[in-house]
């Protein structure tokens, strides 16, 4: 029974300001980063798992991660009981809780813990996470979830007669994945800064390579948005949906204004509109859009499964996109999951940045098998970027995600490049720091 | 004009554990501490505050202060627009933001950082904060506010109306409270580790002293909250209010089953009832509480104005209950006593901790002259605790705090305090570690 006897952590940073991909128009300028931890085990396997940022901060998640080394060291990790009883364990630590509760750094280095908790476990048993999810028994997965604040929407035991439900036909969808893998859609045409030839040119590619969905940022200025949507629309064709992000740049009215305005090129859904904290607003949004047919999409933001609950009963969101490290670890977007099978919405989650696809791929694949039983309306996003230092990057084919075979949850970087983009004394942070002198 | 030349940090921590002061339902052993910060200047005066813990993690958000170090160097702090710029830099940060947006730790460490600037600023007017706040006009208020996200409720033109409209009579109410205070209730006999006897005398005290006002914690059991409950009702007499704090502890069911079964005692007000971050769970526990008479009350772990809007505009919660070092700082806290003005909901300040009294008792006087203009149904919480340690210690007359006199904000501490306090090596950590040993 292998016991963890060390957590490991890394401040890793990708300059991805230099070259302005990623950027929108609320963060000009991310440089993509992992908070990145290793649990060593006294056994054979290890576990690892990152929390994504931008940037700046990115160490104080690191000392997150670092509190809760008490927690951990000498622990064993040999089951799924062993795994959600860490997660309990860490979430209800009543000092801990004071920092949140269950929500910013101490919430996201909490699930970076777990995560690399789940991991461990799926390396002991030898199968990718997705599949080790997706393969847990209704029961299991109720185990997995803290129903606290969430009984209002679903009990445990109604939990348990939908997972039954939902459990029907698990090893079709199995094989079914196995075969077509998940679909895809592409953010890569339509960064802010990118120009309005290059935006062409990534949108007809991606319609090239099978894409039957493209998303736009936008929210900086109207007049732009206006021409590049206009333009997206020319190279994509009418049959091709192309979704608007706004990074939470409006508030309710000007959210309204502004994607009517681009309604006449029928946007697929206006991705968070406002603040990701707010209910109320999002519900007001999605009543003022229905008529244009412009769907509501939030999620990557969202800080946990009780705001989740929330836009899902309020009528808050047609789209939640989950993030693979902004929550309490896998516990938790297994709750999200549950929810959104409760209420009938569609999980599309968030990706790109670094990482992100790698982890977030064996969500989506569970949710398939086990939760929505379905990939109708739904899609992982995709940007093809920093795959290259992954150990076991997303592999695909064509417009569509592979199911990944290789043990573990994907978060697992190369050596190398962990070492090379160590903060700030790694050689491409040293390089950095000699150019500007 | 004083330039910022250095932040220094410590970790602070009271080992309140030992003998369960601050003991409830979600908290059982809590050490308060204090995430402690100083701007150094090359001018007269500093700049000081505290973000207030409850022990482990309490190095997190001293990290995440440590974060902000380089937006603060350099910068001079003299005026207001200097303050408020430097409130506008931290909470827009576009790599920082991703660790939120503006909640937990990062927004904790940024709300430390800019009321050490206000504190500076009141040093260099010499005033203490609460009356350098209530001058301000309504103009220069409105200039501190950031209305993202709040422009659904009010818009910085109707802030200006209602805040004019307020302005009336702001020197008499100043008079008032250098002649009265602003009245407070006490949680002093209420924890939940206290033995009935305890419980007992520690309320017919309270009494004699004047105050109107008493609090109980619940939540953990419900046959001794109702007997706590009924010793209470009998200690203080049928016309002293007690109120009630569940410290998060239920779901919407559970909230309104055990507070009717406390009904018949007349609980003034359920205090966090359930998670802070379910807007909707509170207006349903709220209108299951209508019929029994019992107000709903929030806030202490409310991260930030979006929320504290939602619960106002959606019938959430009839008292709202700020914390002082819970938001982005200074310049939120008056975002949300605009809100309450707005709403008409009364701010009744969640103090105790450690420096809490001590801060929060400058919001409220701040909230009586220049936004809701009465006292009435508004009380700050008092703990007779841990006064000691700080250099402007709360003052008390009976059951009122006594307006502060002194120039600043009320955070500072005695060195001596600091040193001994010093998490893990200073004097009673070290020897705490010797006992155990």
């Amino acid at each position: 029974m292998p016991t963890i006897t060390d957590i490991r952590t890394a401040d890793v940073r990708f300059p991805t300001s230099r070259d302005l991909d990623g950027s929108d128009a609320m963060n000009p300028d991310p440089d993509y980063s992992a908070a990145y931890l290793t649990l060593e085990t006294d056994g054979e396997h290890h576990g690892t798992s990152l929390v994504f940022t931008i940037g700046r901060g990115n160490e104080v998640v690191v000392a997150g991660i670092d509190a809760l080394r008490y927690h951990v060291l000498g622990r064993a990790i040999d089951t799924l009981d062993d795994v959600n009883a860490l997660s309990r364990d860490l979430i209800g630590d009543s000092q801990l809780r004071w920092l949140g509760p269950e929500k910013g750094v101490m919430h996201m280095a909490i699930g970076g813990v777990v995560d690399a908790a789940w991991d461990l476990l799926a390396r002991l048993e030898g199968r990718p996470l997705w599949l080790l999810l997706a393969e847990l028994s209704p029961e299991q997965l109720v185990s997995c979830i803290d129903f606290r604040y969430l009984t209002d929407a679903i009990t445990p035991a109604q939990a348990l007669v939908l997972l039954t439900e939902r459990a029907q036909g698990k090893q079709e969808r199995i094989a079914e994945l196995r075969r077509r893998g998940f679909p895809a859609y592409t953010t890569g045409p339509g960064w802010l800064g990118y120009s309005d030839e290059k935006l062409v040119r990534l949108s007809e590619e991606a319609v090239a390579r099978g894409f039957d969905m493209i998303k736009l940022k936008v929210g900086a200025d109207l007049d732009d948005d206006i021409r590049r949507m206009q333009l997206a629309r020319e190279a994509v064709g009418p049959d091709v949906a192309i979704a608007v992000d706004a990074n939470q740049r409006w508030d309710v009215a000007d959210a309204i204004a502004w994607m009517s305005a681009l309604a006449p090129f029928q946007p697929y859904w206006i991705e968070e509109p406002t603040s990701p904290d707010d209910v109320l607003a999002h519900a007001a949004i999605r009543a003022g859009l229905q008529d244009a047919g412009i769907r509501v999409a939030t999620g990557e933001h969202c800080q946990n499964r009780v705001i989740a609950k929330q836009l899902m009963a309020a009528g808050g969101v047609d789209v939640f996109q989950l993030d693979a490290t902004r929550m309490g670890g896998i516990n938790e977007l297994l709750a999200v999951l549950l929810l959104a099978a409760r209420f009938d919405i569609p999980v599309c989650p968030h990706a790109g940045g670094v990482g992100l696809c790698e982890m977030v791929q064996h969500i989506a694949m569970a949710d398939f098998v086990a939760f929505s039983g379905t990939t109708e309306n739904r899609w992982i996003e995709y940007v093809d970027h920093l795959h290259e230092h992954f150990v076991d990057p997303v592999r695909t084919n064509g417009a569509a995600y592979l199911a990944p075979t290789r043990p573990g949850g994907g978060a697992e970087m190369l050596a190398s490049s962990i070492e090379d983009h160590l903060y700030p004394h790694g050689p491409v942070w040293a390089s950095e720091g000699e150019e500007q002198a």
